[in-house]
């Protein structure tokens, strides 16, 4: 094919650029104005289809306007961008017969999602059957489609029913140097047309985790640490809520948030053997629940970042430096000099090289969550970091935690007003998850959660699908 | 199509791999023989064509060499890599009736920009118009083509005029394991053939900022501290200049820095309000300016992670040890204690932790500009996050210099030599830039903003044009 | 071609979606079950052929199964993905005829490397050399091909001989959502195979190397400071092994680790001068070496950052805080005060300086070897950041360690046992390798290799041939 180029004149496919290709647009509104200034500058012919072709404001430099039953009617534009409201389209229906055959790129998105019971492309293509929908373009901010690609808006995606429709909507695109991802049939409308009006929907849930548990640890340390102070031993130390309150509340928060990550898959594996089956559907809940583990440890990361930083600064603060002068001064006065603790020095050092481990562990597991590492690793070596180096990382964290408490557990000076240290609470989550992990690891459960998972289920589907039948 | 493969001999795309598909390269010098191992290495049959076929040289295994026009003339090997310099391609003049009908592809580079008035890919089109010039490999290094993809080098652009060319290059670029990037029609060679020359381009300007306004603050201080220190108190503390006069500078000069991006999107906000209209061009300085902020954001992050750095080693520095052993031992020896402010526990707490929620939120606007990142996000979150997130950012930073300045405002000690001290310097563009978008956040100025940006303009362009068609 | 519709329903590139399109899946095992139950949901026909088609166990709802050779023989699917065990390929040649002209995706994966001659999609071929066989999936989980993409298993590998064939398969695997990659032909069957048993292939020997010097240093540190203090001086101090004596071995291997990344390449810049060409071969392990410099340089990063998380806790850590309040209190006691050294105070900051910004430039390297970011980069860009930033990197750092080290080099009480401190030898190849980079940027070295790695070759190779035909 097209070995005779005189013989691909017909062609979409094969036209060549030496002759400019001439692109419509209906619709002289903002989006419809950016598109055309630049696709003319990209090197295209435009001319814009109007309904009131005399008034329809400034143009871009360089093309023209028509009105709409003219340019439709016209054989020489191929693919119409249509971009007027969805509530014009009804218009459009009266153009059918002269659109048949046409591209039309439906570039419309809804102001909020579910206002329509069929996507906007989806209805197009349901008024005028005779042409080929493509759905495309509608991610793009007006500002991009004016200046082209841009950090956010490199990608474009399109979908159709017709392939060589979208292959020449594609090359629109990729002219105009966006990078094009095809998402199949025009049954995709609607997701393309939800895409830009979401706003980080998967964030949400593990965002308002994180809000709550640590609204709530901030009042319950505020009331044990604080209020307490004030009301037992008369003592203001409010301002340790800026900096000392805020580090207990981070790692606490983080720990949690970090163990819920990895509850849920323990929980599926325990499902899975006491269903005896992989093959039926996990509850929704839980499904939610594993489909956001990601995000619930990104949010988790970045509390123990702060957590880190909060920490570093420690010796830097007005309030430790005094406390350290005074410590010196009062052991001079008292002329009595405390003996070096080995045991001290082990545990304090013991706790702070596992913290360090354990975050260098979950810097590597937020790296290689990003999307470009992620996606130059094997499944088998992804797995790995996520699951093995994952659970590392938790155990890390929750000795972390547990060096952090040691004795502490036994003293009743930790229990004012019958409430429990923060970290305590923030240990039972962790504790629980890796005694259940550490169940799971056990020869017996692994070897028969291992063959369920390989696809052996423990009744015998063809002895109940026979019982079914007799019954 | 290709139902038959027997009907497929005369087809690029229909190739079947088993016969070896036959190359051709012109040229032997150093990328020619580079390529051609790779090309043999990867299962194709490659013939190099030379002008003197007896004396050029020796050439990877495999592979064999003629006389150019002897191989132009073979009917064989329909893609042809012209590996040789443009000043030598009038020889190639005079194959043109051979050479009819083939994809040449262009690898040449220059030595600077400029060089010609036209690209080599377009130059050797004029000369052979009837042979089909494919722009493409140009980015690779001889050493990539040798060895295929490494990290710098797995993308490959391709321009030319006839996609079927192109797509015959493609196939042959994806087989060497490169991923193709297809950048439209031959004119943009020029634009592929400047590319390997840039060397950071858009960095440029903010590094060149970043370093003027280091070098200034740097001698700024300079003068201030430790020569008026010296001059005045006649105290050498010139030790000061690597660790705190530099933990001065990076901050000071981050804070500017961070505000300057945010300075041109305001500046372009009131404009649009003065003009009443969103489809004047702006001036070409804002639109540079635009272009460049987020290396601007990028190089204000690297110097406020300096400053974290910085801050966090001042508690082991001999000096602030020193100092701090000094303060307590004079206590002890004047016997008397000074007692805990709480004041100044909530000042310098407060400080530190905007300091570092603001860092925090800086670090996470830096990750989401990761190509990869930002990649993933819709317009809608992108802009969500670089601007709200921004201005946050931009208000906390600047929060936290108020914060570090705290009353000194008013201590004439501050004004050594009439200098002011460097932070106070450094909040007058942050503070500008907040207090402009404040304004524009008054619902007024705001609801008329975005009619402007909808498209509406002030004064009717209809009624304009009539009183122009008057005069 | 595809302008009339009407023509087109014998083609898989111009097939409507209107009508769902029929595809077979040979085995109703596992993945076989997955793969059906996702292309059910994407919209597929999906049609089962097994050899006992009565007894296969549960299926995807909206499926259906037949035997395979009915299957087979039936037009309708032209597509049939291979979900068998390649021990019952066998089998399949016996359908070779019903299969001729199908497209066979052979999604198989062996459980460990080389257990068979040749790869199962070759053997496939063999076997039914009338079908088009494609090689692809088999590097997604079960669980990806059943919900879809997920972070680590978006992208597709396919490699075959027919274009065609690949194309059809590549359009479904778009459909299910996943990027494809083109791999080629089906030679490329067993990288492909082999892709999913690999873990970190590339990063074992720089992990190896990591934990061997790891383990080196710290018992050669153990004896040398806690060891022989517990010997000669009779004093325990085995607390310091957490933190202080971890605190020396990372930055020493991470030294020595990124003078390891430069090294090979002035190893191979001499070698080139030596041989007066750049056309031999690099010795194996030399290219080995060379392969791995990134893994290399990123554990030495992951090390460096260690280095700096356990420097900042420091001055938290118990038994510093104990000794700088001893050492205050010895002084009062003593009524004496140290007077202020200024050398010290110039020494001990520019020691962190050095290394801070040492730091600095070595994020930056990694944060550029992150794939997202080294695709953005022009060869040039990446060539500058990785060879010029990386020496600066290497310099720094060594700086900084000799400047740790200052004077210690004289005094005797340094040689313990004859064994010196850990920083002098992790000086060894550092200070190697920069000298050698030094000798290679003399200008009459330089220009001799830069004429070599342009093509120049010390001895005529015309010259050498014409010698070698006289002999």
């Amino acid at each position: 094919m097209c070995g005779f180029p005189e013989a691909c004149h017909n062609s979409l496919l094969c036209h060549t650029a030496t002759e400019q290709e001439m692109l419509c647009i209906f619709g002289t509104g903002d989006l419809g104005r950016s598109l055309g200034q630049r696709l003319f500058q990209t090197g295209y012919k435009v001319v814009y289809g109007s309904r009131r072709p005399h008034s329809c404001g400034p143009l871009p430099p360089g093309t023209q306007v028509q009105s709409m039953i003219h340019v439709a009617a016209a054989q020489s534009a191929r693919l119409v961008f249509v971009c007027i409201h969805r509530e014009n389209y009804n218009f459009l229906e009266t153009l059918a017969p002269q659109l048949k055959g046409k591209v039309l790129v439906d570039v419309s998105n809804n102001l909020k999602k579910n206002m329509y019971p069929e996507a906007n492309a989806e209805y197009l293509q349901r008024l005028i059957p005779g042409a080929q929908v493509v759905k495309g373009f509608n991610t793009l901010s007006a500002w991009a489609l004016q200046n082209g690609p841009s950090d956010a808006s490199r990608q474009v995606y399109v979908c159709g029913n017709s392939l060589e429709a979208k292959q020449a909507v594609i090359e629109v695109a990729t002219k105009l140097g966006f990078t094009v991802l095809d998402r199949g049939s025009l049954t995709a409308a609607r997701e393309l047309e939800d895409f830009p009006l979401q706003l980080f929907p998967e964030w949400r849930l593990p965002l308002q985790l994180a809000t709550g548990l640590t609204a709530f640890f901030f009042f319950y340390l505020l009331i044990r640490d604080v209020i307490y102070s004030y009301v037992v031993n008369d003592k203001d130390i409010s301002f340790r809520i800026m900096a000392s309150l805020a580090n207990k509340v981070f790692p606490i928060v983080s720990l949690i948030m970090l163990s819920l990550c990895y509850l849920p898959g323990v929980i599926a594996a325990f499902l899975q053997l006491y269903r005896g089956t992989k093959y039926k559907r996990f509850p929704d809940w839980l499904d939610r629940w594993m489909l956001c583990r990601k995000q619930l440890g990104l949010v988790a990361l970045a509390l123990a970042s702060l957590h880190v930083l909060y920490t570093l600064i420690i010796p830097i603060r007005y309030y430790v430096r005094y406390r350290l002068a005074a410590h010196t001064i009062s052991q001079i006065k008292e002329n009595k000099t405390s003996p070096f603790d080995t045991t001290m020095a082990w545990r304090t050092d013991s706790y702070y090289v596992i913290g360090i481990l354990g975050f260098g562990l979950y810097l590597l597991l937020g790296i290689t969550s990003l999307p470009s590492v992620s996606n130059v690793l094997s499944w088998r070596e992804f797995s790995f970091i996520q699951s093995k180096l994952g659970y590392l990382t938790l155990f890390f964290c929750t000795f972390h935690t547990y060096l952090y408490g040691w004795d502490k557990f036994l003293q009743p000076s930790s229990y004012k007003w019958f409430m429990l240290p923060g970290y305590m609470l923030s240990l039972v989550v962790p504790s629980v998850v890796l005694v259940l992990k550490l169940l799971l690891l056990l020869p017996c459960v692994d070897s028969t959660l291992t063959r369920i998972r390989q696809g052996w289920e423990r009744t015998d589907p063809e002895q109940e699908r026979k019982k079914l039948l007799l019954t």
